[in-house]
Formats: C-alpha cells, sequence, structure tokens
C-alpha cells in the first residue's frame, strides 16, 4: 500500500519533518546505511517510536517518486494520533461506558476509514490500531472516514493484546467477530466494551482472539465465508447499539 | 471510473464482442461520427440495450488504454446479468419470502461488490439495479464481492420505480435507509421484502423513496452524517436478519 501524498523523501526532508513534529506513520531506511544524517534520522524515529524497515536500494527506488530518496523515505501520517486515555476520558465525559473500537491489522485504507466512519456515528469514544501491521492516518483513510477522522480519535499501540490486559484493569471486556462464536444476538453486549475486528484475510490473531471474553458470529446464510471486514464491524457495532439503547 | 481490464478499444473489437454475446456495461462513441461501422457498434449495442454516451474525440482519448480507439470504447461487464424473474424463482425454490436488495445508483464498484457479498451472506436471494448510473459488473466489483458474484445474482433494469411496482404486485413492500425515518428496530421488517440502498452522496432518490413502504433510520450518535453505503446496507439487511430469525 503506498499513500504518495504523504511521502516524505531525501535525508533533511525527514529530519525536518521530524523536528516539525509532524506525524510519521513509517519510515524506510536503506539496509546498512550508516551515513551521519541517516543516523539522525534514525535516533528521531527511535525517539518518536517509528516502526523502522530496512530495505534493499531497488525497493527504496520503486517506493521513490522523486527518485531522489538518497536513503531514506517516510510516509506521513494525514492526522494525528491520540493516547487510549484520551479515549477513556471522552466516555468519562459523556458519562458512558466506554465503547472502543479495537482493529486487529486492518491494513486496508477505505476499511480503516469506514470502520472510523462506523465508530464515529455508532458512538463508540474512540478507535485502537496496532502499531505495526495497520494502515496509518493516510490521506485516504481521512477521505473514506468522511470527516469522522476530526471527531473519533484514533490511538495506536505497540501491543494490543497488552492494551486490552490493560484495558481490562479498567473494567472494559471484550468482544470479537469470529466463525464458531455464540450468535450475536444471544450475547449480553451492554457495558464497557471493546469491540475486536480482525483482518480481511486472517480475521481476529490467536492471542488477540484467547484475550476477548466473548466471541460473536454473525448469521451466515450464504454461500462465501464472510462480510468484508467494515461491513462486519457495522452490523455487530450496530448490535451494541441495539441493545445499549434497549438497556 | 475506469476498468482498464476490460476496455474494449476499436470498431472491429467492439464488433467482436458484442457477435461474441460478451455482456458489455457501457459504450462511448465519437459524437457526430457516422461512419459504417460505427453506425454497426450502434445498431449492436441498441440491440442489447447498452447505454451510450456519445463524447468528444479528447474523451475517447483519455479513456483509452491504447491510444486506438478509432473512436470506439467499450466497457465489458466480468459477469452476466440475470433477470428479476431468476431472483423471485430462487426464493421459490428455497420456500422462503423474496429478500431483495435494490441499489439506487450505487457508483463506487467497492461498495457494489461489498453490498452483493452482503447480500449473500443475509441470505438475500438477488440484488437489482439500474441500468443507467450504477456500475457495472466489473472485475474491481467481482473481487470485492469475495466470490458473491458467484452465487447471488444481480439483476439490471431500465427503471428501478417501474419494476418496484411490479414487485409489488408480487407480494414485495419495500423499505429504504434514509434520516427523518422510524428508527429501524421499531418497524416490522419481515416478509416479502426489497431493501433500498441510496448511493453516497445523494442518498435515495425522490421517486424510489416515495415508492417505499416504510423508510427505516439507522441511530445516528456521532458527529458526521452517514454511514458508508455499503456499512449502511449491511447493518439495514441484518435488523431484517434478525427480525426473520426471531419469527
Amino acid at each position: 500500500m503506498r499513500y504518495e501524498e504523504f511521502t516524505i523523501e531525501g535525508r533533511n526532508a525527514v529530519i525536518e519533518a521530524y523536528r516539525a513534529g509532524r506525524p510519521i506513520d513509517r519510515l524506510f531506511l536503506l539496509d546498512g546505511c550508516q551515513d551521519g544524517p541517516v543516523l539522525t534520522v534514525k535516533r528521531e524515529a527511535q525517539k518518536r517510536g517509528t516502526p523502522i524497515k530496512y530495505v534493499s536500494r531497488e525497493r527504496l527506488d520503486q517506493l521513490s517518486a522523486t527518485g531522489k530518496h538518497q536513503g531514506v523515505i517516510a510516509y506521513g501520517a494525514a492526522y494525528e494520533y491520540a493516547q487510549v486515555e484520551d479515549i477513556l476520558q471522552a466516555a468519562r465525559d459523556k458519562g458512558e461506558p466506554p465503547f472502543l473500537f479495537l482493529l486487529d491489522n486492518i491494513e486496508d485504507p477505505h476499511n480503516l476509514g469506514a470502520i472510523i466512519r462506523t465508530a464515529n456515528l455508532a458512538g463508540a469514544h474512540g478507535v485502537i490500531v496496532p502499531k505495526n501491521r495497520a494502515a496509518g492516518l493516510t490521506a485516504t483513510v481521512a477521505k473514506t472516514s468522511a470527516g469522522a477522522l476530526n471527531f473519533t480519535p484514533v490511538a495506536r499501540v505497540t501491543n494490543l493484546v497488552q492494551t486490552m490486559e490493560a484495558l481490562k484493569k479498567e473494567g472494559l471486556w471484550f468482544v470479537c467477530a469470529d466463525m464458531g462464536g455464540t450468535r450475536m444476538y444471544e450475547l449480553d453486549l451492554t457495558g464497557p466494551v471493546g469491540l475486536v475486528i480482525g483482518s480481511e484475510g486472517d480475521g481476529v490473531g490467536k492471542l488477540v482472539k484467547k484475550n476477548c471474553d466473548l466471541v460473536a458470529s454473525i448469521p451466515m446464510k450464504g454461500d462465501i465465508d464472510s462480510l468484508n471486514a467494515s461491513v462486519a464491524a457495522g452490523v455487530l457495532a450496530y448490535e451494541i447499539v441495539r441493545q445499549r439503547l434497549k438497556g
């Protein structure tokens, strides 16, 4: 997945972006390169927790829009990430039990945007994504979120399972959508809840699923395997909405 | 929206495609061109009911992948359309009250594919799209439908309102999703039903809405206007599923 519109290329451009506090989603560095400016970029990236990928010159040439990457290409985020605490605070401010979306490696920016849009309209207080594999908050995500990114905070965490464990101490419990679960209509989905959505290809990761309190299944009458990830998120989120409205 | 993978360019290529019975979604002809072969293409298109657009040479040059369009570019459909009667027959064969999706000008092929996927899994018997403005059954639609296009019939009709009137005589009633409707949980959505989904930008058209028996609203707690069209279709379709399972 590439987002040329937010690609920053070249040593000085990337250092400047860091120093201006611009959010960087991902950094590609020429493997084995030990030049001073490249090490400076690396230090800035480590300070800010940007995931770094060490790649070949050929890969950088492929990724480059300008052809002048000097061994350094960064993908800039269109939006700032929030902290998990901001999301919990938003719930407290509204006097509502927390309702969070956790996205286990949604890599398609159209799906990510549509899910943030759904999270906003379903009344969720925020969205949590893992740092390493998920799509960043790029212009495509912002566009498909239809403005929801301006309202619904998105937090990026290093380890989704650790975050779930920490949130359980705050009283949250977690439900994921997966085959073989209990039909969602038969579950009690009220209270402080984290809705876990797996990736299109692989579903919810094993460890993440193990940390879910409930596995909900969406009834499937058809011939194929699964709903689109953003549709599944919407269907399950609105079952939560329905139960909360009743309660 | 372009689908280069199914673009057929040039007079002979398009005539051959028609003679081979290949489904053509849309035809672009050079405005004012009266050459024999172009008139032959036009006759074939009219015989088969292909929507024709007369465009400038500049527009054709833009659309052309090969640069050799000779005044004729056709967009081929990846899949064959079904007839509305096939869809009703599918419901009869299963001994179920018909459950149809009607898409009022869904132009985005990703949304169309995701909706066909949802229709399949929600147990709908088919999808009806209008001929003129909707996205065709292109490779992109097939891909985002995740195989559902192989199972769920899609019929293309000239006039959605007339089709709705004919289906009412078959006992169907229609519900559309729109703001200002009754909250979907409070409606009886069982029985032979057509679920009408409007386009992303404009919602459900006036005349189509007038012909709907019910207007359902999805509860919206957030700051933005509307869900993604395929998510809205999924949420409402699964409210129908929930009510049908209870009944």
